[in-house]
Parts: C-alpha cells; structure tokens; sequence
C-alpha cells in the first residue's frame, strides 16, 4: 500500500503541532516538513522574555531541533527551504532551498499550510536601515538581541502599542535603554477598554517608558544605513534603534496563484477540520482565519496556542480521525512591566458594532483578603448585554490574579452564561487566595445592581 | 406604620450579612442583631493567620466593631446575649444578658437565626483542660495566641486532619513548635482523592510536621488541668498543648423546642430564599444544608463565603426582594504550607455513591511556560462520568495557580459541561502566566484519550 504523502509548509507552531499529531496517530503516514528559516519548532511568545534577558540562551525556546523533530517525530524536515509555488491540480509544490539556491518540485497527497504571519511594515524599505527591526521570527530575535551587544544603542523608538509593542518596551527596559513608544491612539492596547489602556499608561509611565500617543510615523533620517532620528506626526524623536511593532498578517502569498480562497481578515477560510477551498490543502494558524464564538464572525488571531491547537486538529484529520476547531471566545493575556493584562470575549467596541445593546461596569477590587498581606487591587470591566443580561467580555487588569481570572469568564461567555448567573457562580474563598466576594463577582453584582 | 422587627441570632458572618443587606434595601427596617460573643462581622478563615502571625493584629479580622456596625447600618447590636428559646406561636425569643445574667424577651415579626457551627469534640469534658483548646471563634483564636505566649508550649498535638487541621498545622510551625497531627485515616485531608492526599503528606513532612494516621484519640493524661499525653489508638504521645480540629456541626440547639426542622446532615432545612420550616423564621450559614448542584441532594458546608452569600440573599427576601441562594458546587481552597489545594465538584467517592460511572485521570503539568522561569508543578485530577463524559469534579494541588484555576472547573462543572468541551475552552497563554497547554487542558485531553 502507497503511504499517504503530507507536505507541511512552516515549521513554527501549526505545522509541527499537525505532524507530530498525525504522525502518532498513524506511523504509516510519510510527512515532510519545510520551514524558510532556520529554526523549528519555538515558542514565539518566549520571544520577548529571551531579549529581555528573562530566560537567557535562545535554544530554551526551541521544543524540538530539526535533528530531534526528525528523530522523535520520524518526519522529514528540511529548513531554509522556501515554498514558492503550489500547483493544485498536478498536486505539487516547489520548493527553493535557500543554502543552494537551487529549486525543486514536491508531489504531494495532502498538502498543509502553516505559513504563518508576516509583520506589518507600511513601507519594506524601513528594513534596509541597519538599525531599524522587527521581531516576527527567533532569527530576528537573535539578530535584535547581538544588535543590542554590538551596537549599544541608548534610545530606543518602538513603534505599536499593542502586545509585543508593551512586552518590548518591558524587555528593552530591561536592558536600562531610554524606551519611547510611539502609537497611532491616544492610548496604548488598542483591543482593550479606555479605562483599561489608561492603566497600562500609567504602568508605562511608572517603568519609566515614554508613550507619544496619537502619532504615526512617517520616515527616518540618518546617516548611510543608520537611523538616527525618527519623523512623526508628533515631531522628530532622536533614536539608535527602531523597533517596528505594528501587528500581524497573514501570509497568504501563494494564495492567488492557487486559487485559496481567503477572508475578510486576509487570511486563508477553513473550515473547521482546517480544509481550504483547495481540495486536498489544509491550513492552520496565523496565516487563518478563525471564528469568533460570540459573534460568530471571522476572527483574526495570531498566537501560538491559538495555532498549536489548529494544528492538532489538522493532524488528526490527517490521519483520518474526525476533529473539529472550533470558534474562540478570544481570551488574552500579557504581562506590561508589573501588571497581568487579560481580556476574555468582546470589547464594548465590538459588541455594539455587533449590535449588542452593550455596557460596562468596572470596579477595582482586591485580588485577596484584605486581612491578608500581599494583596493587590485588580480592575475588573464586563461587557454585559443590557438586553438579554448575557456577559460578552471582560478586561482584568492587576498585579495579582488576573490572567486566572479571565479564563473564569472565558468558561462563562463559552456557556452563554448571563451575568446573573455569573455572579452566582461558587468561586473558592481563602484569604491567601481570594476574598470573600472575589473579584468576578464584585464586578458581576455592580452591573447587575445598574440594570 | 408599624415597621417591621427583624430579630438577628448570630453575629458572625450570615448574620451580618443579612442585616446590612436588608436595611441597605430598606432602611425602615428595625433591626436588632444578638451575639452571644464578644465579637461580631470577623473574618474566621483568617483565624488561623492570626495565630500564625501573619496578620499581627487581631483587629484586622475584625470588619465590623459592634459600635461601627450600629453606626453605619443602623441596626441595634448586643454582644455577649446568648438566645435561650424561640417561641415561634406568640413570636418571641428569650434572650440572656451574659454579662448581667438577667433574662429578656424580645418579640419579633421576622426571626434570622445565624448560629453557625459548633466544634465537633468527642467528649465535652476535653476542654476541661486548661492546655486542650479549640478555634471555633476570635475568643478562641486570642486564647490560643495568649496561651502560647503565656505558656509556651513546645510539643503541640493536633487532633484532626482537615482543613482547620492544616491551616494549624502551618500556623503553629510558624511559631516553631513541634507539631503533631493525629487523624482518623491514613491520609490528611479526607475530602481529597487519595493522591492528593498523599502530595499533602508529603508537604507536612517536608515543613517537619509529624503525621500520626490510623488514630483516635482515647483520652489525655496529666496533672492536675494539664494535659500531658495524649492517649492515641496509635500510642500515646507527650504534648503540652493540644488543639482540637476534628470539623464543625451544625449549631441548631433551639431547633427542637422550636420545631425547627433539620436535615440529614443536622443542619436546619432551607428553602432558597431561607425560610426555615417554620413561619417568619428564616435561617442562614453554617447552622444549615445547603444544595449540592451536582447531585442536587443536601451538603453541609460551614465556610464563611457561604454564609455570607445566604446571609445576603435573606436580607434580600427581608426587604421584599425575591432572591434565592442556588445549589453550589463546593469549590473548596486551602493554603496549606507552600501548597494551593484546592478542589471542585465531586470526589471519586462522592460520583460513584450517586450513580456515576465516576473514573479519575491524573497529570502533573508545569503552571507556566517551561521556557520561562519560576513556574511550578501543578497536579490536576479530574473526576468524569465514564457514561456521559460528564465533568464532575477536581482536585488541584501546586505552588502555584491551583485555587483560581478551581474556579475555572466551577464555572465548567456548573454549566454542566462535558470533559471533552472543557478542553475546548479558550483559556490565555502567555508564558510568566500558563503554558501553551493549560493544566486544565492536559488533564482533560489526558481523560479523553482514556475513554
């Protein structure tokens, strides 16, 4: 019997996660794996923590070499192999390896897309200054981090403030540089609250870190291949190094050419066992698109569990077993310098853009007992449709219990719960770990108590 | 217009709880709370902090003086006036000033009785013994402190290895005492699954407790009011103090004179709004049962976040509000040593006793990403129903994120969902917060592949 031939383009998260799942699933499968770097395998979301020194040598971010993939998977991996083409109907891809320069065809029987995302960058020539970056990849991790031992810079322009633009500036603080963060809103953290993105202001301010809001950037003066002065619409900033932090996208690049279909978000549409529009190719990960469970309309999220997850389920129905990815509720974490940043659900924005008759209720509240030392205050906002009562979202901002905490409410919005029936909820007591009334649940009453 | 007299038995938690509740919603309310202690409106489960000293001061547990109460709630208070009868035909109490030993009788139109636990002690004449102490209340917990300052115990045997049991466990090796705890079973903690309660053997031995399991304690020897052995099933053992902590009964001394109904558990019948079995009586705490959501038959459960929330929900039904305190699913924290333990739902013995086909699945899983540094082992046990793959309960013990990662199996459990769609659930990744794969996720996806 023929083994079934799988293809799997990108090496980072979704495609090894597929492999080794189909792999275990069924030995007999015959899978390769291409990835245009150098690295597999990664965690992306160390990223940050590895350049600000939190966790020291680059290869505690790897989970399997291209050597140990091979080994303890049985795939086939080559990196720094590019694909550049895919011809759906003849069932092949072609393949550059970048070390040779020299171009080859893979047939395939089932093919996987996992090609990721690609940072935004409004103008490509931003790259070519020696001193301008971006961090999409643990090849640029590694380059950002000898930048910083070779060059020395001392004033540092990030560009976004969103979650890699807030964990960048706490990693570059780190290294006691002279951080600015320059963002196009008045306010950092743009998929949070008001209230919510005034206390990681305030988080930011505290650290030391300047914020210029309400500023775009529109390009660079220097000397040779050397920036040393950013132009905004706020003014010029002087600046040693730029760090370009301005989201993700997907990258569909061979989209076009073999007719995969892709959303309104711009990533690949799959259903949920992760089939394209293609027969016969699969996608999974940041370069998807996936659904949204509240709304049940596309969502875009680039994150690396996100992916892991889409990549099992594609690995299962690789291997024949019938699995299912289904909508998100869309629940995140990040850690600004000292505080847990965490949101679950819809933002207000999004819920009346949803037609929601949507409200908030914020409260600050301990994250313990009172009587307890050690405690601090948590900011608790709900989303709540005032129609039906039922709980949408929330933004959970603290030191302390936090991020925790907004996996509670992502169990809850996951069950259609209303907040009424939130706030009764039996959450522990304890006073080392909770008040009496915990948080969630001081929220939950004071926005049924304005209904 | 006559306004309504709301006599209050019990000062504790319900007690207030349901005062404040009800003149908040009504403030033509007359109502008048009795307390046979000295204190009212303290925090009992932070006692065993008290003794411990990490909360230096006992007035830190204290929420409410008597005079602070009466002040901002506008309620008569009288500490120190033990109820001595109910008289529900003619409704009135008879109340005893302990401090003048006069008696009084008070009528009401809506009677609260909020009396609470009572320590469950095998012999009365126990506490005979000058060095044999409990810690049911604040006067126990300020004894227990005065007698370790005043006599200075060395060898401290404590009878009973549950909650109360652990909690003084820690607090009395703060104090560098040798401490001993002698309990029924061979393993601490008898609401945990035996591997659970093995992990926290292990802790009490690791902070140089002695564990004596198999045991019941026969009597004391000593001279005179002092106790100097403790005569065990297990042998005797020296002891200058001995703390009794073998659980809590419900305090329902005038429910038969009364013709208070009560349960199977001792505790008085309640419907949801509080109502006793007898008119214009309602009760709320740890004097009755409760409802387990799962196996919607009666649990008993004396924790102070309980009482509060009954205490509430009957100020409510007070002031003509209609509102009801729901089945709850047991969600249960506790601090013991370096530990979280803590648990949701069910236990194994508990399914099964109700009809499940109940198994368990275990995982130890790091509580942050491996990549980033400081995170611990967490070990996960989740209990399902083999037929309907019905998530049941859990059991939670780590260093770290375990007591608020209960609550996420509470809001599952209470929404009754199945293990395979709690490990769909959209909970955050960052790595100083979880890993990739949630605990949560491990064990489910762990119990799935078993069945």
């Amino acid at each position: 019997m023929k083994r079934n031939r799988i293809l799997i383009v990108g090496g980072v998260a979704a495609g090894p996660a597929a492999a080794a799942k189909a792999k275990r699933l069924d030995p007999r499968l015959d899978i390769t794996l291409f990835e245009q770097g150098e690295f597999i395998s990664y965690g992306t979301c160390s990223m940050p923590y590895y350049v600000g020194q939190v966790i020291e040598d680059y290869q505690r971010l790897i989970v399997f070499t291209p050597k140990s993939f091979r080994q303890e998977k049985q795939c086939a991996v080559f990196v720094r192999h590019r694909v550049e083409s895919i011809s759906p109907h003849r069932k092949f891809i072609v393949v550059r390896n970048l070390e040779k320069d020299s171009v080859e065809e893979h047939k395939y029987d089932k093919l996987v897309l996992a090609t990721g995302a690609k940072a935004r960058i409004p103008d490509p020539a931003w790259l070519k200054f020696s001193n301008v970056l971006t961090i999409k990849n643990l090849q640029d991790s590694i380059r950002l981090k000898s930048h910083l031992h070779d060059r020395r810079p001392s004033r540092v322009v990030i560009v976004g403030g969103g979650f890699i633009g807030m964990e960048m500036a706490e990693a570059l603080t780190r290294h006691r540089l002279d951080v600015t963060v320059v963002h196009k809103d008045a306010l950092p953290m743009p998929s949070l609250e008001t209230e919510s993105r005034k206390i990681v202001l305030d988080e930011l301010h505290r650290q030391g870190v300047r914020f210029t809001g309400d500023a775009t950037v529109s390009g660079f003066d220097g000397e040779g291949d050397v920036v040393t002065r950013v132009r905004t619409s706020a003014g010029d900033m002087p600046a040693d190094m730029v760090l370009l932090a301005m989201g993700f996208q997907p990258n569909t690049d061979m989209a076009a050419e073999a007719r995969l279909r892709c959303g309104p978000l711009g990533g690949f549409v799959v259903d949920a066992a992760g089939r394209t529009s293609v027969e016969h190719i699969y996608a999974a990960g940041a370069c998807t698109e996936i659904r949204n469970a509240v709304t049940n309309k596309p969502l875009y999220l680039p994150l690396g569990h996100i992916a892991n997850r889409m990549g099992w389920v594609v690995g299962e129905n690789l291997a024949g077993v019938r699995s299912e990815f289904g909508p998100v509720v869309r629940t995140t974490a990040v850690k600004i310098f000292d505080l847990e940043v965490a949101a679950s659900g819809l933002s207000l924005r999004e819920a009346l853009a949803h037609g929601f008759q949507a409200e908030t209720t914020a409260i600050h509240a301990p994250s313990r007992s009172k009587m307890y030392p050690g405690g601090r205050e948590l900011f608790v906002m709900l989303v709540v449709d005032r129609r039906t009562g039922r709980l949408l979202g929330a933004n959970l901002l603290g030191e302390e219990g936090a991020a925790l905490r907004a996996n509670i409410v992502s169990a809850a919005i996951r069950n259609r719960m209303t907040v009424k029936e939130f706030s009764k909820l039996d959450l522990m007591y304890t006073p080392p770990f909770s008040p009496v009334w915990d948080p969630l649940l001081v929220a939950a009453n004071a926005s049924i108590r304005k209904s």
